[in-house]
């Protein structure tokens, strides 16, 4: 079998076989076929598409390219969530707590930001001292110990995605519903878990800008995954405005905090829960999502969330006292408000420009090189639907430099469309795909 | 400019600027953009095609990616002719004595051989000591002095080329008729021509096997010469069978003796006059098409294109002796008839796999590294339209190995297809596109 013959055949239209994906994905890791080849055969997969099956000959050979998690040796179900990111998106920690507390286990392996979406590893390390960068072996000790664990994606787990998204990424190729879902999906299912909740964004914040495309993405990665024996469901969920009232990396996990002890913003911790009650069904720890609802908030209401997330901060080696002492986090020099320039209703956000504000803040990253300012923050004070009068505060930033500013300023000034007439708010979860 | 914007843009059907494709090629050739960025925009331009103006820019760009050839000390136009390729293609070893013969120059820069194809630089190789490794001082030298020279590929020339060309053929890229265009005219207006024909082949043992093809890419060829200002003719010319009786090395060098010297094939005589007469008419030597067939004949009734011959073989180190002692020539051991297996008419043959059949017996290339052996070849006795009766010979294996004999007579027999009734000859020239 020759590299140059399987671009031939995906360029000309040609359906891959099982043993053509795994000779391509299995010596590109092993380096046999150099970069230029893949990136060709990659444009070529990302104009004439791949089909249903090609897609799962695909997800398994990334899965396969390196170790699979084996949790056996840890009784019960293990479950995750994977979301497509956005602005404030910061469920996972306070879904992990819940659903550990709640008796499954919850070996999550994250990513980082880039650009407007914020990442749950970079959000972890605004806690002084925890550590993402676990060896496979401490991860499961502190799975065993806590029934959750967050850490990064290591060099064992789906090398061959790794490599494949660098490439990705530098030859346009990213955008495509099916290499999405592949890498999606051989992460997620590298991670050795039974079930998966996949919150799927969409609005002008989300990567999926259209609910159309939305769902193509997860009707794709539910068959996927079901494919390979798992349970999957995807939430279609809102990201036409920041979820919950902050984006910033100590804010953030202040907001987790506050949602975990029962108080927070409504749409965060109405999701929080849903997606939870998902895990809990999925992980057949509750005969319906109903019940799952039920065991999510009442983890939440006994503090067995809030127990649970401590317990993990210091097996992970964090400060456990930021639970308690939310200033132990660090913190912006300086706050300013971003008054509305007129009065009337919010009709929608320009989602994906304030996340941007937020990286040209130093809250994010605009190049992958960038460090973060985890101080840095937003606070947004106004929902789509709610009226507002003229110099009423919009957001406020949260900021350390003031080099950049009056830049991120405007641009948040110009991310909310204000209008005379009241205006709709839009629903949290706009659909249900699979479960 | 970053290439990842220009990757996305072709693949979105995006139409490039001229400074769009200028940075793309000038920076790849300063190694400022990977291997795998240009594959993946290769491979977008495949499917999604270049417009005219984009092919101007393309083909501009690579020929200023290096040196362009003044010849302006030499007195006189300077004229070349371009082949795409064939079975016993052997007209540039005739033209250009006869045209350089006939007052103009003939700065002649040409390529290898692979696959089914000949080489005009492994034809004159097969003349002992023949360089055509000539410095390009060596080579204007040589202009200077006989009208006429034959050199490869250097690096100076059309660098871009080179490196688009091998990461093309590993890509699965080759055959876009842009692509094409852009790499042909490219290195062939460095040579520092004013007027360039081209014979543009088309039938089984052709790249283009069909004559759409072949003169979509003849019609693009001819625009984009002539958008640069150069006097461009495209001969579409017939590849259904060899050109004259012979393929191979030595036999060919003495094939195209037996036309400069009056004698040799028709059709391998009249398409030589032909092109001979279009870079007369060209270049300005003669005031038709009808004239330069004239002098062209004339070139040839003199021995001035047989003495020009000798006197390029001398210059660049060969032996020039072979003009009239062709037992110089490297001569194989054996000889062994292909008979036909039945009576009848030559209705077609596969061109393209007697080229492989020579390839296989060591007489072309397989692999890029494999190494010619001059002495073996091929000769035809029997054309389409040809009566033949069963055991009478189709063609004549000149060999020095038997391993692979077998194979090539095998392949050689069933590339006849002999039927009952009589049929057609194929005309020689098919079209003429421009001029």
């Amino acid at each position: 079998m020759r590299a140059v013959d399987l671009i031939r055949k995906k360029r000309d239209s040609g359906v891959h076989t099982r043993p053509e994906i795994d000779f391509l994905i299995s010596s590109y890791t092993r380096g046999e076929i150099p970069d230029y080849q893949v990136a060709a055969w990659l444009m070529a997969a990302w104009l004439r598409g791949l089909n249903r099956d090609e897609l799962t000959f695909l997800t398994e050979a990334m899965l396969h390219s390196g170790e699979v998690l084996d949790h056996s040796s840890i009784p019960g179900k293990k479950v995750d969530k994977h979301s497509t990111g956005g602005v404030g998106d910061k469920t996972s920690l306070i879904l992990a707590p819940i659903v550990a507390a709640g008796g499954l286990t919850v070996p999550m392996i994250s990513g980082r930001g880039l650009g407007h979406t914020g990442g749950t590893l970079d959000k972890l390390e605004a806690i002084p001292g925890f550590n993402t960068s676990l060896t496979l072996q401490q991860f499961r000790d502190v799975l065993r110990a806590c029934g959750m664990g967050l850490i990064g994606q290591t060099s064992e787990i789906a090398p061959a995605d790794k490599k494949i998204y660098a490439l990705r990424d530098a030859t346009s190729t990213v955008e495509s519903i099916g290499l999405i879902c592949a890498s999606i999906m051989s992460k997620k299912l590298a991670e050795g878990i039974d079930a998966l909740v996949l919150d799927v964004k969409t609005g002008s914040g989300a990567f999926m800008k259209q609910e159309a495309d939305a769902v193509q993405l997860a009707e794709v990665m539910v068959q996927t995954g079901e494919g390979m024996g798992k349970k999957v469901v995807a939430l279609i969920t809102d990201m036409n405005q920041p979820l919950g009232r902050t984006a910033g990396h100590s804010n953030e996990i202040i907001e987790c905090l506050d949602v975990l002890k029962g108080g927070g913003p409504a749409d965060l911790r109405d999701l929080s829960i849903e997606l939870s009650a998902w895990m809990f069904f999925l992980g057949e720890k509750t005969a319906d999502v109903a019940g799952g609802r039920e065991l999510a908030k009442a983890m939440i209401a006994s503090g067995k969330a809030t127990a649970k997330f401590r317990q993990n901060i210091e097996l992970q080696g964090g400060d456990p006292r930021v639970a308690e002492e939310p200033q132990r986090l660090p913190q912006p020099h300086s706050r300013i408000d971003v008054p509305s320039p007129s009065a009337g209703f919010v009709r929608a956000t320009n989602c994906e420009n304030l996340g941007i504000a937020l990286a040209i803040l130093g809250g994010g990253r605009e190049k992958k090189e960038d460090r973060i300012d985890h101080a840095v923050g937003l606070e947004f004070h106004q929902r789509i639907g709610d009226r507002v009068e003229k110099g009423q505060p919009l957001a406020t930033i949260h900021y350390n430099a003031d080099t950049k500013l009056a830049e991120a300023r405007e641009l948040i000034t110009a991310s909310y469309e204000i209008v005379a007439s009241p205006t709709e708010k839009p629903p949290l979860i706009h659909r249900i795909i699979g479960g």
